[in-house]
């Protein structure tokens, strides 16, 4: 979900505040990765990593175990059915796996002398899952975030950008940005996932890459809201601007160590725009602005068990901005909780745009 | 069209060499404003300073002269339909016009005395209106430009952003950027434009402004191929991503004074989200990668007598990276070109993509 709130639920260091881990100096003979999760974007980033292991032989151990949370699927266990069909039927059906993808329901046998971790599930699975990962995993690992905000001991990199797990499935062009601490794992965790229709970025700047993955959750909100109204692209172009500035200056008040230039990656204003045209976060809200007012049965009608990340994301980003008493100074993300949050009307958003010009 | 062509075509000096002007030292005691154009845009913008000169009597005569083009609408001229029914039927149908909006059929009549000139309209009837506006415009008027690349003689602004002229003149939210020379006369047209609904941010950098005003309807190109190949918004979202990058990276190479943070603005990244969301190049190359792969055709059949600018912009733009050799520094832009000009296949936006990865 966030940096924030796995911090503040799960009581884990922020990443920021993860001590910088250098390279590591003995680099392990080969590789082994295990992916953490098995949804929609973790089958996708297994299918990714399944086939550039297969080609970088001599680099990785060519299988890649995946864990997989064990359930029954018409009468059959989930992983059998990946392990012999080579396709995960419940979250990425109709895709195939590569058959060294190997499905596993023991985490602690999944994670077993892993070199490389891959963690790709929802962040509150997190805090019960970490110690068995700890203790199974290579004293020497590093990993890789796909959700955000966590700590595991060793050094992470965190992987974002326009990433609808479905497009990347299907071998459809796009990028996604890694911020590091250590450029020499960033550089390995790049080889791990890069194809031609896959790019990465290597940007020195793990919190930028977390803020804005973040918030460009809430900034959907308000993209939502002004579809839901029946709002034109100057509408909504203006209030992503907007939100895009806020986000930037959400991290120079909160993380003054963020890059600014970060914006212009795949992490920053890409997945913005796939989100507030695409994600399902601006889809509530579009039916939020239309009626009924009532996150829960939106979430329970339209998401089919996935989880609304912008709702919590606010309430918990609005909650930092009272207590540093800088609200006055995030109109928009103020309207945005408002709205989500204390009944104020959806129409507000655009009545009150005007006074989203906070001075420079 | 574009600060290049209309200099190449009509032999003016880009507006990046017209010397500086200083805020007037004597401003007029009353400004008279003439709005040069009378389509959508212009219409559009005339309604907004019709309401802002009577709301602001004292600065602005509060009568706004439009020159009109006459053409005989069901047997009437359209000036007339304009100064009886207010309403220009032609080309904003369904908007009612401030009754102190005048449309005036003969040019020099129309621009007698004008303070501020506000140019609205194809850029290539330019060369034949200037030197009559220079004769009856008042000689310390000012300019503001919401096509690009003119040079009248005096100073001139450019107003540009995410402005589709139906949703402006509907009076729902948007933004707009003036690129200025002179801070003072920026700041008597922001006066004049803004409205609650319409807000404006000065910028001391019209060159930029210029260049993503003109380099978007390019992007959108592109943006329109990946759409009419059936890609989604990861795809579509990297290549605006790529796109704002080249547009920057055009700026350092050929206009060094330009701001880089001016993509921040609403010219830059939210007028490139509206054209690549909404905007009619978009939409033609949609048709185009879909075939017939005949521009001529697809703009005389799709746009109503509109032009389609992002053609022949590209064709301008690559002569420049040829002629300073860089265009190995622009990929994606030299794609664009190759798939408009030269039968290359729309599907190598996606399939080349990767190599639009030019060093930093």
């Amino acid at each position: 979900m966030s940096l924030l709130q796995v911090c503040s639920h799960a009581g884990h260091l922020p990443l920021s505040q993860v001590a910088a881990v250098q390279g590591r100096v003995v680099l392990a003979d080969v590789e082994r990765v295990c992916v953490v999760g098995s949804g929609n974007w973790g089958s996708t980033v297994a299918r990714i990593i399944g086939q550039n292991t297969e080609r970088l032989g001599d680099r990785f151990d060519r299988s890649v175990k995946m864990w997989v949370y064990e359930e029954i699927v018409d009468g059959q266990k989930l992983t059998e059915i990946i392990n012999t069909r080579h396709e995960n039927v419940k979250y990425l059906p109709g895709v195939e796996l590569p058959s060294n993808v190997i499905a596993v329901p023991d985490l602690a046998q999944a994670a077993s002398g892993a070199t490389i971790l891959v963690f790709a599930l929802p962040h509150q699975f997190l805090p019960k899952l970490l110690p068995t990962i700890q203790q199974a995993r290579s004293s020497n690992a590093i990993a890789v975030s796909l959700i955000k905000g966590m700590a595991t001991g060793c050094d992470i990199s965190v992987l974002m950008g326009a990433n609808v797990a479905d497009e990347v499935a299907r071998g459809d062009f796009c990028e996604a940005t890694i911020g590091y601490r250590s450029k020499g794992n960033a550089e390995l965790i790049k080889t791990l996932f890069e194809q031609p229709t896959f790019q990465l970025r290597l940007i020195p700047d793990p919190v930028g890459v977390e803020i804005f993955g973040t918030l460009k959750n809430v900034i959907a909100l308000g993209a939502g809201f002004v579809d839901g109204l029946g709002y034109g692209t100057n509408t909504k172009a203006a209030i992503m601007r907007i939100g895009m500035h806020e986000m930037l200056r959400f991290g120079e008040t909160f993380f003054p160590e963020m890059m600014k230039d970060t914006i212009l990656e795949s992490c920053g204003v890409a997945d913005l725009i796939t989100t507030c045209f695409g994600g399902r976060n601006r889809k509530c809200a579009e039916q939020f602005a239309r009626g009924p007012r009532d996150w829960k049965q939106l979430e329970a009608s339209m998401l089919g068990g996935q989880k609304l990340q912008g709702v919590s994301t606010i309430e918990h980003v609005h909650k930092m901005l009272r207590d540093k008493q800088v609200v006055g100074r995030f109109p928009l993300l103020d309207l945005i909780y408002r709205i989500c949050m204390c009944a104020c009307e959806p129409e507000e958003i655009v009545r009150s745009a005007s006074t989203c010009y906070v001075a420079d």
